[in-house]
């Protein structure tokens, strides 16, 4: 049985990691999600929109979190309990997104770590949020 | 210049779909999320866990939202304000999830409009939240 260990992270550990967001990964994730909005598809809608370009779906961009806590902090095995996200400014094909969570709590008896997780543009906060991880 | 009209849109109104989770979905959604917790992926690790079996990721079913706010309700054109996910229960390849908005107000001032997103297996909840959509 999988048995992750807790006590070897502490508040303040963190995690990130820096990707360029393509058009590429829009058309994937509208396969996915459904979500084909053409203010992330179509060029020449999203050109007369107040964004003048097409920007990438916000749940796409969330979606960073998920694989650094399945990968990185705290790992393989661990899921979701909770995320919550708050979409501060656009983010457009070509930006490099620094997603980054970094932990606040640890409950060993619960196997629960809360983070703080956000997502940078040039050092600025385009996503911002928490969520709850469960370690099994 | 886009100018959707919200003056048609109600507390109550709401946009619901139904959509089979596959293998090839996972997949794809590791790709954009760099998701590649074996939890989801890896059949004979999930064996071994609580699950029994590989999960759905959280943020793949609850993309589905970005989805019908996208094309449905209130369509083309919207943005994310804020996204809250619950994650109440593991979620399978194979399940056919139905994912539901549901207005509860409408801030025409401001342009936002706030829902309840909820997706099912079998009429039971299993990721709970709310979002504001901003419609430009």
């Amino acid at each position: 049985m999988i048995n992750l260990d807790l006590s070897n992270i502490s508040v303040g550990d963190f995690a990130e990691i820096e990707i360029k967001m393509t058009f590429d990964m829009i058309k994937s994730f509208a396969l996915i999600s459904q979500d084909f909005n053409p203010i992330h598809l179509n060029e020449e809608y999203a050109a007369n929109s107040r964004f003048k370009k097409r920007i990438i779906p916000g749940m796409l961009v969330g979606s960073l979190f998920s694989g650094l806590f399945g990968t990185n902090l705290p790992g393989e095995g661990c899921v979701y309990k909770s995320q919550n996200l708050r979409f501060k400014r656009a983010i457009y094909i070509g930006d490099v997104v620094k997603a980054k969570v970094e932990v606040t709590h640890v409950c060993i008896k619960k196997k629960v770590i809360t983070f703080t997780t956000r997502c940078f543009v040039h050092k600025k906060i385009m996503i911002d949020g928490e969520s709850e991880v469960f370690v099994p």
